[in-house]
């Protein structure tokens, strides 16, 4: 274990003293500060240690997180006061004001802790902080192991023992999701890119966003969350859903209807007789019948591919991907090609993703053939439907060509254990008299 | 379904607007909003549906939850457009500042979008609200049912697409955690009392907040968490841990070591020899082995009764319940009873918490009947044990007397079924040409 760093913090983390006030704890906390506190043992050296009893996920490892997040917790515990030091520190919602209107802190611990409690334990409760507590800890995201102490906390024992429910918070899930998202990047082997794409499911938006974070840190390569891309420089990622595919009826509805040749000459060119004429070329070469291709869908690619002509990677399933959207893509991508564009590649998000990542595959080697169009080589396939640690693990068994999966509620809600079960238990208490 | 209300919202709720900035969704959502907008098709009337396809918990029913922070999070929905708009708007971390330093939503966006995006695009967001945006929904708290249409949001196509992953995150595990307390509720019964206490276990901090908010929206009684009842107005609850109880190992550590009698007169009694005068007393009466008592236990009891004489419930599981806890308890509770003081209870937290709350109840009325002391009658057991939605079905087949559950883990993580998984579809969009 090393000693923490006491290197200041980035704007960015100053969310956490918002979102984790030393109100954010257990009832208990207080009532046993206090019993301390009357006994005359609140400054008593005690040492806790925060550990787990089994690793996650039925495995053999974790991945410890949220050491951060607890030494900016540390860093800035300390009691609002009076409502004049709540307008100094920002008046925000967290920290200052509460259902009963403008009262601080030590005033609304006032109201919930039992009569019989002593006004001088406020009195001491105004003057804490965290100045007299060391935190030792491994680093984060080192692999851990089951009854191994991650963190080791000492100091006055009433103030070691009002931080046990806020470090728990910020240690559990993190390192379960940290671990999980590790474990979903070996299932997926090192080349795979993976996409964190939780944040609906995840347990409301901080839940999410802390989803988001730890998730990269145990390995992923980008999220859908722009807010965590904001707040943490996580790269971002994503192009449409179905809903953007279905609102679209026919190709009366593209507009504009044209595109300039890329890096050439800037007048634009009609692409709405192009794409046709390269749908029924495809058709031919497949020896697909027309008849089936849904023309909303080929206006939906037609208009995304017009406005994002460097970024054209749709969902193709949202009718029939051999029938429909793989056609449509061909279609659409080879006019791009053809205007000097390179098409990103496709999304699949529903039925059996192995098989359908080959026939994809194939019909883009064919057409890369058959049309000579060199792009059709390195276009990617996405892959997102309902991914756990256990369909990532088979997808390796089978003969599949997906690029990058795409991973929500499994990752987010780590379905398969959904908590981590740190304690925070005394080690050691020096006894003083 | 009624349209929604717009009366103003208190300061607590302020912290849903710096927790669900517009930038807390996923990427998709702004390059299918440019893609319409490119078309121009933003201002296109879109009706969205929110519903969830499948009970959760194999269950018949939901409870809908997180209505009011949709409220909330459409009123404030508005992108930060320079630094100047994020100082006047209280320079708070989510909204105003990140990694790259202090840049707004709509600069952000521009560094992630393909950088093909029309500048004029982001002029568009500038001025975006969601003024020209309804919702109608089913009354918070109301009990629904798959493929019921929760939510219907009515407005311009590209605004209320952006609204997407934000109103699902802020519905989802609302509902289902609320759904989950309501089955808690139900397998309880109506009368015994159901105390949350999961925030070690959450979602990170807002995880943990959000789950105790909607717990008692669902049927419980008290949380935990003190953050959640200085925020919400939830009764918090809470009293002492297994460490308060092992940091003790004399009674030499009991300080003060005297009590005033309850409403008389103010000169103290000594506690320590009554303490052990009532210990042989009920050791005599349950032929238990005085050696087998834990001095420690009794001193921590004493400690605490002697801090909170009107708020003694103590866990007496950290020994052994018969030999030590149970017998302790009792000679500390009958010396408040003889000062004047009622005491509380007692909380159990491991075992067979139903056999164990029966043998405990039948030594309460041994002792009421034995020693003449009315107070006993009415002394409340508490048990904590990892309660599941099963474990509490079971209590109600086994004979018991627990008055009082605390639920953590199985409660805040929804353990058997950790997401919602609602969704948002489009269901009417009128074609303008």
């Amino acid at each position: 274990m090393a000693a923490v760093s006491t290197d200041t913090c980035g704007p960015a983390e100053l969310s956490v003293r918002e979102r984790v006030p030393p109100l954010l704890t257990d009832l208990y906390q207080f009532t046993m500060a206090y019993a301390y506190w009357r006994t005359g043992r609140h400054r008593e050296p005690a040492v806790f240690e925060l550990f787990f009893r089994d690793n996650p996920f039925g495995g053999g490892f974790s991945v410890f997180a949220g050491l951060h997040d607890c030494q900016l917790f540390l860093r800035s515990f300390r009691f609002t006061d009076r409502v004049s030091d709540m307008e100094e520190a920002g008046f925000t919602a967290y920290s200052a004001v509460s259902h009963q209107g403008a009262i601080c802190d030590v005033e609304f611990l006032r109201s919930v802790l039992p009569p019989a409690t002593d006004p001088a334990f406020f009195q001491f409760l105004r003057g804490l902080d965290c100045s007299g507590v060391t935190l030792r800890s491994v680093p984060e995201g080192t692999v851990v192991f089951a009854r191994v102490p991650l963190m080791e906390v000492a100091g006055p024992l009433a103030v070691v023992q009002l931080l046990e429910t806020s470090l728990l918070c910020l240690v559990n899930f993190a390192s379960l999701v940290c671990s999980n998202a590790a474990r979903f990047r070996l299932a997926a082997g090192p080349r795979r890119k993976l996409l964190e794409m939780g944040l609906r499911r995840a347990q409301g938006p901080d839940g999410g966003l802390t989803a988001s974070r730890y998730s990269y840190i145990g390995g992923f390569d980008l999220t859908s969350n722009v807010q965590a891309g904001f707040l943490y420089g996580i790269p971002v990622a994503g192009t449409m859903a179905h809903s953007y595919v279905t609102s679209f009826t026919s190709l009366e509805e593209v507009w504009p209807q044209t595109l300039a040749v890329a890096g050439g000459n800037p007048d634009p060119v009609d692409v709405i007789s192009l794409t046709k004429g390269w749908l029924t070329r495809v058709c031919e070469l497949l020896s697909a019948a027309p008849g089936k291709i849904r023309e909303g869908e080929l206006a939906a690619f037609l208009s995304y591919a017009i406005a994002y002509p460097e970024n054209f990677l749709p969902v193709i399933d949202s009718y029939s991907v051999a029938c429909s959207g793989l056609l449509n893509f061909c279609a659409v991508a080879l006019v791009l090609c053809e205007l000097g564009y390179q098409p990103v590649g496709v999304r699949l998000d529903s039925g059996d993703l192995c098989r359908q990542s080959v026939d994809v595959r194939r019909v883009f080697r064919l057409c890369s053939e058959h049309f000579s169009v060199a792009a059709f080589h390195s276009l990617v396939i996405v892959g997102t439907n309902n991914i756990s640690e256990q369909s990532m693990m088979e997808l390796n068994k089978k003969e599949n060509e997906i690029d990058t999966v795409g991973v929500g509620t499994h990752l987010v809600t780590c379905t398969k254990q959904p908590s981590l079960g740190c304690v925070y238990k005394v080690t050691s208490l020096i006894q003083l008299y």
